[in-house]
């Protein structure tokens, strides 16, 4: 299976991380390259970002059709121009959110999501609601931090675990989602700190969850509802 | 006040009708300009074709607020760029759907959207859900006609006519919306006919709903909140 | 537009009040008067209250439309006697509570209520699940102050101020709505005592919303449905 | 136990078929008293003839507290006076709706709601809403025959039947409701006919629901809690 | 009216306190007996208790019914087994979670339940969420003592007293439920502590609602719906 | 990474088939083995059936985690035993309901499900509200045929593709589930055969779903949440 990671942001600086990351998570016959914007946001940090990034996107996703790219993963918690995408290509597309959600709600009672600051919180309250899952969510907690800090991983992993615990012990939280595909290689040390403090959750890495999803809808031999998705018009479009 | 609508197509054919559609929803004290854009696509009928719009749109609403202007609608049932475009101003900004849709809960049990194309149906039921008002929805029903063919007022008030009957009879609906702003000057219309065979219910268009609504964010002066729409992170945007 | 406003309650002592709060949300153009009742409660507070009220409301309502009003704001959040009105006439009726919570759901995310006492509490869980609309609900908070206690306005914009500044920042309100039409001339000051300390939030006052509400219905020329609010069968009733 | 039933119309023309009913869903040791209205409407077909009613059902029911009454059913489905009068005493009140729908929560999967007349639909609805089972409701029916019509056993039987069997096989009820406390001795009858085609599904009486609901509370020893139904605040009313 | 309670335990220790409990909600012409199984586990705190319990429970109340029973009791709040067992049987059967709950949404605004352990408050979140009332839980809370530890009454009625009291004045609920069969005795003096210190609530006993229950469905000649819950097809069970 | 399945039936005569129809969603490097029941029902197609099974699955489960397995998928729609079998494994374990409807939320708007009997339906609608996904279950339709005569693969695939088509054109559905593991090896025909007709819909066979949820498991290292399925308390079970 050929699969292209879309970074929706303008800088390739990520990229050789996102393509590490990305195999962690695949098999060995698995191939996969990473690209990202040559125009759009630095990060995706809002709704505005989002709107910057979405057309650029889209156009990443109809030349990896082109190439003959097998399975898309835009990298971005927020599912920025998966929906546009998907009315394109015949080919599987997948943001971060509705694969690591889709997964959580089989894992456990109520799941919790941390993400990196309050400007994004209305946007994840969105897409939780557009799913029809609202019941579902404990809560949704920021550790403060921008996207493009997210690097020092021994920090991250310490703020993320004291939201997630609080996510826990006083939002009900059962099951953990990291809310940003940038807090990468940290999954598992987040669940291994809540867990020696006897919080045996698991906590899901959405890149994780967005290629297995992919993988999955592969082997199954299935691709999104083209009655949900439907080809757009014909018309003219500059 | 001062109201700028936004078409969010590339053909400046409609504005002319949007200002005077417009204009009869205002008080004459109101000033109104319209404004289409410079690129994206001939009509929104699609994921695709809103985010083409999307960035457009927003900048339109940015040089609105640098222009004076003090409220914005941007004509589209789809809502496209409004969150954007309320994270970056401090004017008000609606598109179609939430105002019409708020004013369709004050007005009867459950509503009835009545709309272009199938394309659209899962946008709508997007906005629905993250709206959070799926248990008022009857249905949404489709004249499968598309944006730029509804100028044909007489036909498209029997289209709507004989949906809107369907929605109202065999779906329960006792409010209607239509589902899309190119139905232009049309709604008292198909009112009367659904009237004149005893189903005295509103149809609600939603231009009249929008400029209402823009209306009464500034009689109570009200803004969007902005902890919801916050102002984005600084960062490189290209 | 001739509107009339129907303070549901015995004493005329806030006639006046209301007819200069009623006129700052209005245009020029719109007349209004403001009658009280001969008969009921001397102030809405509980279910018996408002039932004691609302057939002398009723009453009220269908003089307006005998005395030739085109739009009824029944000036009580719990929007008393609202529904069945609405049966018998066929000119626009609006309580307090559908209009501020419709526009709410376009303002921002969740929206919080302040109101009067514990008392009214339940009345409003019903009204909001009546609508459908619990899912974007954070909370109800109360001031603890009974109706006609509400006269001191630098106490009460204090005590508001309190317990919205709670409700955003532990229930999740985005957007705020006055629970209680007896809150005259104090929306403005309590959103600005929460924009000073940062919290930039609209502050919804349900009088302004109501005639908000009732101006559009009539710019748009629509009407209650009346397959929701059908005339009632004739019978006896004495 | 002393039970008393407010028929909540001017009529006392049912009062004798009332206790009769009444009696079959009591054991011997219950007495049963029935009380008409004074005043209000000749039936209750609308939120007009409600709020017609609702003051003098509440004063009766404080008349049946001065007498030393243990229970109280207002025999109306749409609830009226309910809440209102939980405020003042400090026995069980109940009526026929939240009985009726709290037990059909017990037998099946959904309900199926048959009433009267397309009037009262939209109040059912906002009780169904109200008490947050909406997604437990199949439908709601109307066998078209105002209340005063009732009387003709089998007719009744057979219109029932007929929509009952509709709500079963075309909206996927499991359980059935008669929408009317005025549907008296007929729950049995339409049960058994749904039976004989093979329908074996049970049939709520609502009246048989509200005093088994009085008599589990007196069982209990539990009342309203008087958190949600509070003591009105003192004040004048007239 | 013969009732058969069925306490799904290997241990016959409980039968005669279930016994007395049990006539304590039954008038006296109720005959009432009390069996446990004979294998099964010592207690019901997971759903791998359940699972064991569950077939030793349907074989029970086949032999209730075979034994003329005519209503049985299955004296544990998870409903364990009932959905089976009503497949198999034409006698009404009942657990102690549905008709608590039922009850629990004709007394008050939202409920809360107070029950043994963590482990069991997934299983109440599903029973809940199975229900359909999601909307109206404000919690789960728990004593933390396991089910064959709850027969000191004094410290278990401090304990409910305690957890009781935050749920109402933290969590908001207006009625509360135990959510244990085997809190017997106690939910009175629970109740009497809160309205001591002047939260005056409904305190639902499972066992009462239970009881209560089937004696409504008796009176009322109800049955559960045999669509809902249908014969099993025939087939080899070993 | 080591499955079983677990057939929860008693006949070993679908293990060759279910063993090869693992292996089409799996890599070469899984290893699949099979067990079926030596105690059970010859089928699962009612709660009866479930719970008859559940006791002897949870135990074939165990044994698995001691034979070093690494992961369980118990082959039946219903979940049966899933929840206790997390309770005392530290392994992952699936059943074909929350795979299958977790990635059914991934692929477009509202889901339909169809499966093998009436007698089943109610069990699907318990799973779903347990899930929390009601809204976005289009329906749930069945073929009328029992799980032991599905072997007939051509004319399974006609009855499927007879009730997809119907879920899709009058339901709304715009993706399908299989609602029985038993549906093997027809759910690309079934894609195809709606394909043709011009109903581009993914068609999800639940065996697929199970497995691939199993693989994301072990890529992601996560194991389902302990805090919602706790270690029972230890007793004496017999």
């Amino acid at each position: 299976m050929r699969i292209r990671v879309i970074v929706p942001i303008t800088s390739p600086d990520f990229n050789e991380m996102c393509s590490i990351e990305a195999k962690t998570f695949l098999s060995d016959e698995a191939e996969v390259d990473v690209v990202s914007l040559t125009h759009g946001p630095a990060s995706i940090e809002s709704y505005y970002d989002e709107i910057l990034a979405a057309p650029h996107i889209v156009e990443a996703v109809q030349k990896a059709e082109d190439d003959g790219i097998e399975g898309v993963f835009i990298t971005c918690f927020g599912d920025p121009g998966v929906d546009a995408a998907r009315e394109l290509v015949d080919i599987p597309v997948v943001g971060g959110f509705q694969p690591a959600v889709s997964l959580a709600l089989t894992l456990g009672d109520r799941f919790g999501i941390v993400t990196v600051l309050d400007n994004v919180v209305p946007m994840i309250h969105d897409l939780v609601a557009k799913m029809g899952v609202t019941s579902r969510m404990a809560s949704v907690r920021v550790i403060d931090t921008p996207v493009l800090a997210l690097h020092d991983g021994e920090a991250l992993v310490t703020k993320l675990f004291e939201e997630a615990q609080v996510a826990v012990t006083e939002d009900g939280a059962h099951v953990l989602i990291l809310g940003c595909t940038g807090m990468m290689g940290v999954a598992a040390a987040v669940q291994d700190r809540l867990s020696d403090i006897g919080l045996k959750v698991p906590v899901i890495d959405p890149t994780g969850a967005a290629l297995s999803t992919l993988r999955a809808y592969e082997t199954m031999g299935v691709l999104h509802s083209r009655l949900t998705y439907m080809t757009p018009p014909e018309k003219a479009r500059t």
